[in-house]
């Protein structure tokens, strides 16, 4: 089978003030092509390094993916390292020479500085690949029958680059092997209670099938991964596991799809037609925000309002200041009117609230930090669910979130769809 | 110099699916503490690939770091080859006994499984580090000199033995060697012409001062790293030499602290006694959540509305509904209205308004994909900016937010303190 190391180079990720979201990208799409990753390194923007990483990860792997330490700057020298490995020296390529040009005098409208045509030059072995979103070009290496392909670490260029030409060009050269994925989500159920529910469905895989968990904030995801030299019946019998697999943990599925629980709420209010609403304390807009990064979501979702201060609870979603007084913000009650007040002033069919106290300050006796209600309903019936989280602000954000999400959804899905 | 190696172990890292923020974490903080990470390699749960990292990191460093593999469930196998590696057998450890019990009991309150116990399982020639919050307990080794610390994967628990534990003790062991950092944050300016600008500060460095760009979403950080093996002079150096770079950006800098825009913006209100509210149709919450995540926020940011709706924009902010069928919803006049709108509704000092078309659809001729407007400001004056962004839709909200929240930075600043 095909190895593949990914290389991102640049003191940045050392430094640990960037956080490599590319090589994730870049696994997942080769994982679907068929393409199985078996190393991620991360290194300096060093020499000695660079060279010792190229040499290693082609003892290790078939493909070597590098990214990053394209740029202008001084610091970025992955291009000079790159002639000295296969021993070549830099010209310039014209097409990539065009596309800089192009892009400062129409594009950025900036004037074009001697640092950015160096952009242009490339090591005079490589096969280059141009960059239609930048000005680093990508470069195909092959040493020894191993492949190396350096690309800029821009997210949206590298992203670009690989969509159009390298997996393209690896598929058709690599991926024989076959590869097939079923994915489903569930919420609501911890790692361990999941594994000893499906212990004995785990156990009986066939080889070439394995189960993997893959958990994060409040959800896991469980992927049933074929893999093998022929596909043979493997596709059938994926099919058969995976609609065994779901009928078992039916209970806590959020979606047998590879989407996230954002996107799988918007599909419901897709197809029913019906609109929704957020009133959000403690969240502060991540449930909108959430909501909103699912393109389309204009069609179900009118908006939200932020009641951050409780001013703005009793005067925009008509919370009574009494019940506040008497109860607290971080309420059943509170957020029971938050809900209402929400549908009522957005006009929307269903709408959720949140409202806690997500730390590191704010925690009393009675209502420690991580202390957070969450409400979910349409204009007859909420329901609401306490909770405490004993985590970080963020991490209280994304669960409070998660949380009220998935109550709005089952409390959708409980109702019949012809009635609405 | 010490050098430190990190293995992520797991094969939702291979897949794709999970993205390692880990690792950039446990980066930041040691070079905090003066210990310098070289390499960050992830694999996934297998035998010998754990194996053959653990003898080849060890080659490379003095300290091996690694996380994940330590879940209760079958493709956790960390331990085991931990065992293998080190010649040891699995024990049962007390204190993570009680531990994994008095989670179960008291904090989860659900029922303990077999599978749980295994977790205060750990090798017996290591010194163990009890885990606080959750389950798996921590474990360190020393072989030939090396130190080898397993942590778990989840981010939390890391995080909390990194802070309690491993970075005390490595510290105290290793952290001979003087780091120090200054850092500032520009916005406005791109990488290259910054480098132009800033290219014979650059150069005259003296050699154990070293200039960082760290590029993210429409800002680049500058960071200044003082590394050597005495501190002598090296302080006051780093001092004079920031004080430098900061008077050749200043029109462009954020912020002279290692904080994000919205700390910087939040700071700023908090001295000034000021508050703020979002207006938001294109970014969906994203601004209002940025602000949030800033503990103690509460005091300056009054709420949101997110307008994703036109009849919201009309109905809760006012926004005439002539003007957005002359102008349309993406104009300069509409986003004026909204930050009015939202002044108004929320009574605070300053509002920042959005609206765009952030893709992948809904563009025209006239206003294509990545069209935005945005506007900050105060009840007497607004400023406005439009842009074209042509990225994906998730860069195009971030561009977007950072843009508008470093409009009302600037917009503050230009006012007297005393005044307002």
């Amino acid at each position: 089978m095909t190895k593949t190391s990914i290389i991102t180079i640049g003191d940045e990720l050392l430094i640990g003030q960037v956080i490599d979201t590319n090589s994730a990208w870049m696994a997942q799409e080769l994982n679907k092509a068929g393409i199985w990753v078996n190393r991620r390194l991360a290194i300096g923007d060093g020499r000695t390094d660079i060279l010792q990483a190229l040499k290693a990860e082609s003892a290790h792997s078939d493909i070597i993916l590098i990214t990053g330490g394209l740029g202008p700057t001084a610091d970025d020298i992955t291009k000079p390292v790159l002639c000295e490995y296969f021993n070549t020296t830099l010209v310039i390529n014209e097409e990539a020479l065009e596309n800089v040009k192009n892009i400062f005098t129409k594009i950025l409208q900036r004037p074009l500085i001697e640092r950015n045509l160096k952009q242009a030059e490339v090591p005079a072995s490589c096969l280059v690949i141009q960059n239609k979103r930048g000005t680093a070009p990508g470069m195909l290496f092959e040493k020894n029958g191993k492949i190396f392909i350096a690309m800029p670490g821009v997210p949206h260029e590298m992203k670009g680059m690989m969509t159009d030409n390298v997996i393209p060009y690896l598929q058709k050269r690599f991926a024989t092997h076959f590869v097939s994925h079923r994915t489903l989500l569930t919420a609501g159920i911890g790692e361990s209670t999941l594994a000893d529910l499906i212990q004995d469905f785990e156990i009986s895989l066939p080889p070439d099938i394995r189960l993997a968990y893959l958990p994060n904030y409040g959800m896991v995801r469980l992927r049933l991964t074929a893999n093998a030299t022929h596909a043979d019946k493997l596709e059938d019998q994926l099919n058969n596991l995976f609609a065994n697999l779901k009928s078992r943990v039916s209970e806590w599925m959020v979606t047998d799809q590879d989407i996230s629980l954002q996107e799988a709420l918007g599909k419901i209010l897709n197809e029913r037609k019906q609109t929704l609403a957020t009133a959000e304390s403690c969240t502060g807009g991540h449930a909108a925000q959430l909501i909103t990064s699912i393109p389309g979501s204009s069609a179900y979702f009118k908006g939200s309002v932020v009641a951050y201060d409780n001013e703005v609870k009793i005067k925009l979603l008509g919370v009574d200041p009494g019940m506040i007084s008497t109860y607290g913000a971080v309420s059943e009650e509170t957020v029971r009117a938050m809900v209402r007040g929400a549908i009522t002033l957005l006009k929307t069919d269903f709408a959720i609230a949140t409202s806690g106290i997500m730390g590191p300050g704010g925690g009393s006796e009675s209502k420690p930090v991580g202390t957070v209600w969450i409400a979910a309903g349409d204009g007859q019936e909420i329901l609401t669910q306490k909770f405490w989280f004993r985590f970080d602000r963020q991490r209280n954000t994304e669960l409070t979130t998660v949380n009220v999400l998935n109550l709005l959804r089952k409390f959708i899905l409980s109702k019949p769809e012809k009635a609405v």
